[in-house]
């Protein structure tokens, strides 16, 4: 397995989707409210068992998903909400992730500079003691600018870890500075996603993709095909299928789902793993058919 | 005590400036490498052994310096670093850190959209069951804009709370988005200024200062000054002291120290608490005496 170890996380991810035929990641974003009952009465009594049950939880997710998705995407904030119950919780379900023969994508859109940096790229993409990394990939946030984001591409040469950097999202708010206009006509998010391009050029693997990948808000078409144009090489992350985002290759994008599959059960007659595992299943033929691989 | 509650983030600093007659902030940056040999030897026994040291340096530095600071701003990355443990540790050092009568800045920078965004507001600045909030005030990322904010925006309206935007950093890769010059001839970081100043505008206490604040890299002594007439009702919380960014009133401007504090001792024949504190002690008079108050 010493390949494994020593191949970029660009190759392990196009291994992963060509051998699965699946280009889904499913995100795991607990919430109190919308657990199966059978978890949320133990929920309610404190923060250590809601961490618990939240784990449960995810971990029962990750059974039913995994034949049909290539990574778990964990959402940091609904972990660290609990505190260090929470983060403890995050690990176990990062630890279970990465067993079930999973990629781990931890959504923490961390950025800060120098030792800090360093810092967020040990918790998250950095093998300690004898543990493994607690994830393959990370999100993180460029506004810091470029010497951000080296301690995380050290990561990436090093240990074979991903990141995926927000370029544009598709929250309402996103017009706010992502698409101010510069002077040369550009907007911001098609500079950051040029910086991208260069930060992630030396790390590109045998399969031709890099492992610096971008976040995309596909709610807006006509910026996940300038954002492909922009950066052919990128594995771009996003939150529906487009198929102009696939050109670069069957793993050239990721297409993520949250609530749709993990509460699925609520507009269904089946278990909450079995509700959930019928539409990842769902979704993975949609994404692959639209990608058309 | 009713009305510490109910107080803005911004009045309940500006009394505590005034009363000390302190605009200093001590960074908690716990490093391994750096804690003092009596800790040193614990720490390297495994990540719990690790989290606990680190809470017990940060909690004697708070003893030490908390008769010359106004606020304490741990790191979050350096606990995150050690994984559930180190949350927990994070924990022990805000509830710390606020017995000790002082305010609590959380250096997160955290930022994210809808529930997401609502989950780091819960972690940080909300209480829960019977517990208060962790922190006082929290760093935030605006690179996803105006509604990825208003989470936050709303714990400053129900609990008081605070938070410092991230506008104009002082490392070396800050020009690669930061200082993009837009189609109307600003910088982008002077956009996302404005933005501060509009977010913070309903926020303004009885002090005149908003609980909404901005964090200017104070190396960049031009963009205080900008900064400054950008946003004369925000506090700005700066890495060296800058006179003109106290031209709007005692507390309109913290300045940070976390190293040259915290690990004193290294320079010095005094025991490392002592050694902080009178770092402390003195960062806090030349300070005072360059904001002109």
């Amino acid at each position: 397995m010493a390949s494994i170890a020593t191949a970029t996380f660009a190759d392990r991810l196009a291994e992963a989707v060509e051998r699965k035929r699946s280009q889904l990641v499913v995100g795991l974003d607990p919430r109190l409210d919308l657990l199966p009952v059978e978890l949320r009465g133990e929920a309610v009594l404190g923060r250590a068992e809601a961490a618990n049950a939240y784990a449960r939880f995810c971990c029962g997710i990750i059974d039913a998903v995994a034949p049909y998705v290539v990574a778990v995407k964990p959402q940091v904030a609904f972990f660290e909400a609990l505190g260090g119950d929470g983060i403890s919780a995050l690990e176990r379900v990062c630890h279970y992730g990465r067993a079930a023969g999973l990629l781990v994508i931890a959504d923490g859109k961390r950025g800060d500079i120098g030792s800090t940096a360093r810092a967020y790229a040990a918790a998250y993409l950095e093998p300690h003691d004898e543990h493994e990394a607690l994830a393959d990939a990370l999100t993180v946030n460029t506004y810091l600018g470029g010497d951000s984001v080296e301690p995380f591409l050290q990561a990436c040469r090093l240990y074979g870890a991903g990141i995926f950097c927000l370029v544009r999202t598709s929250n309402a708010g996103a017009g706010d500075v992502q698409e101010l206009t510069l002077s040369d006509g550009r907007r911001v998010w098609q500079h950051v996603a040029a910086l991208v391009g260069e930060w992630g050029a030396d790390l590109i693997g045998e399969r031709g993709l890099s492992s610096v990948g971008a976040v995309v808000g596909a709610t807006v078409p006509r910026a996940v095909a300038e954002a492909r144009k922009l950066l052919p090489r990128a594995v771009l992350l996003l939150r529906a299928d487009v198929a102009r985002a696939f050109t670069s290759g069957p793993a050239s994008a990721l297409v993520t789902a949250s609530r749709s599959v993990i509460f699925a059960y609520r507009g269904s007659t089946e278990d909450w793993r079995g509700a959930a595992g019928a539409e990842a299943a769902r979704l993975r033929s949609d994404v692959w058919s639209v990608s058309g691989w």
